[in-house]
C-alpha cells in the first residue's frame, strides 16, 4: 500500500464537521477507492471549545490556521472557512506556495481569485480542486472537466442556489408571498439570517462564473455576470406563469461565441412544465450542459448541506490521492481565453413583463403604446382585475420572441411614468 | 507538448463513424483539454467499401481487426464492434495482452467478461474504460468512480434503455398498444429489427450489472439479475397507473447489503409523478445513485445515438491521455467482493397486479381469496367493466406494502386457474 495522503482541515463549520464525520464513517471505503490511506492529521478553527458533534482528539489542533500550510506532515490543505478574502484566501495562498494541494468549497474565493490560485497551483505542479464550490454534492465540475471533456459546450445553465429554489417552489406550492416564505426558510435553516447573497443572485453568480470558465475555456469574469435576484417575484407572478404553463426558477445561464463574447446571467426565468428544471423543487440544484456531441446532460442533486458538500470535498481528496493533478479549469490557466462580455441587446427571447400600476384609465394604453413604439410585439396580455393592497393593479404580458434591446427600449420609454408604482419585473422564458 | 496518444479504432458502425467525426470536429479542443495531441492512426471494420459519411483516408486501414493490437504505433484500442464474444472479445484481449489500453462501448462484453478484462488490464498496469457502455453519453460511471467516490452507495436505479423508455412514454402519450408503438419505433430507428435485447430487459440488465459492481464494490454477476421486459405492458396498465398518479418505466434497480447480498432487478415499475424519473420521456436515460453522504444524485441525458456515445468514448480517451489508469471498477478487481444474490422474498414493496380473466361470475372471488390466503392486503382494486378483445376482462389492483414472498404465494395459488387467460403482470411501485 502506498504512502498515506495527509489532510489538514481549515474551518470546522457545518461542512468541516461533516467532512470529519464522513472520514469517520466511510474511512475504509475511501482508502480502498483511493488506493492508499487518507487521513486527517491536523485541524484548525476559530473556537477550539465549541462542540461540533465530532471527536477532534485524534487530530493536531492548530490555533493559527495559517500554520497548517507549514506543517511537514501535511500533503493537502482543505479550506472550508468561506469568504472571498481574509483568512480563507491567506490559507489558500500559503498552502499552494508551500507546495500543498488545495481543496476548497469556497465559491466566492474561486470566483474572485480562481485565476491567481490556478496559476499558483500549476506553477507548483500541484492540485487545486473545488468541486464542492458549485452545486454542493453534485459532481458537475468533474462532469464538465471529464465526462463532457470531448465536447464544445454550447450552453450551460441551471438552478445553482438551493435557498432561492426552496423559496420559489414553496411560493408555488402554497401561494404565499416572498417575504413570508423567506422568513420560514430562515427559521428552517434553508436561508441565512442575512439572505442577501442568496436571494439577490450573487451566490448563483459565483457558481455560474466558475462553470462558465470551465465549460468555455475562458478566464473567470465574475464582475461581468448580469445578476438579478428573486426578491421582486410575487405570488401573482407565479400564478400567472403557472397559467401560461411555466414555473419560475432562478437560473444561471452562460454561453460563449468567439464573435459575440461570453454571456453570463443570473435571473428568475419562466421554465416550461415539460423541462426537467421545472420539476426541481426545494433546495435541490440541477445543471444542464449542452455539448455539441453529448447533447443535453443533466446533473441533479443536493445543492448544499453538510453531507453532500463534504461528499464533494472528499471526492476531490480521493482524486488527489489517485494522482490526479490536472488543470483546475480543465485547460492550463495560461491557455484560458480572455472573452469580452457579450452584448445582450441583440439576443432574442420571449419575455414576461409585469407592471404594477395605479388603478386609473389610460395606463394600459400608455404601456401598450410604449411597446408599439419600441417594436415589441405582445403575444398575450393579462390585466389582473382586482387591485392588490394599496390600490395597485398588476398587468402581466408575454412579448413575442424578439431582441432584448427592444424590451429595454420600451422600459426606457416608460421610465419615470407616474402610472408605474415600481419598476417593471422582466423575466425571460427558457 | 507531450507525445501524442495514438488510437486504433475497431468497428466503424454508427458510433465508430461518430467518433471519427467527433475527432474531426473537436480535435483541437480535445488536444487542449487532454494536454497532448490525440490522433486516430488506424481503423478496421468488416467492409472497407461502405460509405460511412466520414473521410477515412488519413488512417491506416487494417482488414484484420486483430492486427490493430499488434501495431507498434498504437497506444489505445477502441472496440466498437459489439457482441459479448467473437471479434470484440478477441480484439479486447489482444489489445490488453499487447499492453494497449482498451476503451469500449460494449456493455454485453463487460457484463460477461468484465472481471477477466479488468484483471488483465490491471496486471498490465494499463487502462480499461467503458463509460459508453452504460447510459450512452451520460458520464455515470465517472460519476460513481469519482464524483460519488467518498460515499457508500445505498441504492442505484434508473432508466437504462432508451428504446423501452421511448415505447413506454409514447404508449403513455398516445394511448396506443405495445405492438403498434414498437413497429413505429423500429421504423424510426429507435428499435432494432430484432428488439429482443431491448424490450426483454437484457440490455438494461447488462448495464445494471456493470453499475452495481462499481457502486457496491462487488464482482459483476450478470446471471443473477432478475430480468423482466416491457412486452406485456398494455395501454390499459398505463392508463390505470396514470389514474393512480404513476407512470410506468422500465427500471434497473440494485442494492447491496453485506448480510442480504446483492439485489439486481430489471422490471417495469410504477414511478410516482413527482419523482424525476417519471418526467423522463423518449429515448432519454437517467440514473439515480443514493450515497450515504451525497444523498440522491441524478444523471440524465441521451442513452444512445452516435454523438452521445462517441462523446463518452472520447471522454475515456481523454482520461487516458491525462494519465488516468485507475482501476476499471473503482477498486482493484481482486478487491471486489463476491456477493451472493439477495433473496427477494422478504423485500417489501407496494405492488401492482393485473389479471386478465374470462368474463364470468366468481373470478373476482377466486382472485381475492388467493390474496387473502397468501396474506396479501389489497389497497385498491379496479375491475375494468368493458371486456377487451376476445371477451377477456382486466382486473388491476394495488397491494399494500408487504413481503414479495406473499405476492409470489398468491400467484402460486392462482397458477393453472382456468379463470386466468394469461399469467398475471406484476409491477412494483417505486
Amino acid at each position: 500500500m502506498a504512502e498515506p495522503l495527509r489532510i489538514a482541515l481549515a474551518g470546522l463549520g457545518t461542512v468541516g464537521a461533516g467532512l470529519v464525520r464522513l472520514f469517520e464513517t466511510n474511512g475504509a471505503l475511501i482508502e480502498s477507492r483511493a488506493g492508499r490511506p487518507v487521513r486527517i492529521v491536523a485541524v484548525s478553527a476559530r473556537d477550539r471549545s465549541k462542540d461540533r458533534g465530532v471527536d477532534l482528539s485524534p487530530y493536531v489542533w492548530e490555533d493559527d490556521m495559517t500554520a497548517l500550510a507549514e506543517r511537514e506532515d501535511v500533503d493537502v490543505v482543505v479550506e472550508l472557512v468561506g469568504g472571498a478574502d481574509g483568512p480563507a484566501l491567506t490559507t489558500a495562498r500559503n498552502a499552494l506556495r508551500a507546495g500543498k494541494a488545495l481543496v476548497t468549497a469556497n465559491k466566492a474565493m474561486i470566483a474572485h481569485h480562481g485565476m491567481e490560485l490556478a496559476e499558483l497551483a500549476e506553477s507548483q505542479g500541484i492540485a487545486l480542486k473545488f468541486e464542492a464550490a458549485v452545486a454542493g454534492g453534485i459532481p458537475v465540475i468533474k462532469g464538465l472537466r471529464e465526462g463532457a471533456a470531448a465536447n464544445r459546450i454550447e450552453r450551460i445553465y441551471g438552478i445553482l442556489n438551493g435557498t432561492c429554489n426552496y423559496i420559489l417552489s414553496t411560493m408555488e406550492q402554497t401561494g404565499r408571498d416572498f417575504g413570508e416564505v423567506l422568513a420560514e426558510a430562515q427559521a428552517l435553516g434553508y436561508a441565512e439570517a442575512d439572505p442577501t447573497f442568496d436571494v439577490e443572485g450573487i451566490d448563483a453568480a459565483h457558481k455560474l462564473a466558475i462553470l462558465a470558465a470551465i465549460a468555455f475555456g475562458a478566464r473567470i469574469d465574475f464582475p461581468a455576470v448580469d445578476i438579478g435576484g428573486i426578491g421582486r417575484v410575487r405570488a401573482a407572478d407565479i400564478a400567472q406563469a403557472e397559467a401560461l404553463g411555466y414555473r419560475i426558477r432562478l437560473l444561471g445561464i452562460a454561453d460563449c461565441d468567439e464573435g459575440e463574447g461570453l454571456f453570463q446571467r443570473v435571473q428568475p426565468c419562466l421554465v416550461p412544465h415539460g423541462h426537467p428544471l421545472a420539476a426541481v423543487d426545494g433546495p435541490t440544484n440541477a445543471v444542464v450542459a449542452e455539448g455539441n456531441f453529448s447533447g443535453r446532460l443533466l446533473f441533479q442533486g443536493a445543492g448544499a448541506g453538510d453531507g453532500p458538500t463534504a461528499s464533494a470535498v472528499a471526492a476531490d481528496i480521493i482524486d488527489i490521492a489517485r494522482g490526479d493533478i490536472g488543470a483546475p479549469f480543465s485547460v492550463p490557466a495560461a491557455a484560458l481565453a480572455v472573452r469580452a462580455p457579450a452584448d445582450a441587446g441583440h439576443r432574442t427571447s420571449r419575455t414576461y413583463l409585469r407592471f404594477t400600476v395605479t388603478d386609473r384609465p389610460g395606463v394600459l394604453a400608455e404601456i401598450t403604446a410604449a411597446m408599439r413604439d419600441a417594436q415589441v410585439s405582445i403575444e398575450s396580455l393579462i390585466q389582473h382585475g382586482r387591485p392588490e393592497e394599496g390600490g395597485e393593479v398588476l398587468v402581466a404580458m408575454v412579448a413575442h420572441e424578439g431582441p432584448e434591446a427592444r424590451i429595454a427600449e420600451a422600459l426606457r420609454l416608460l421610465e419615470g411614468s407616474p402610472s408605474l408604482t415600481e419598476p417593471p419585473l422582466i423575466m425571460r422564458l427558457l
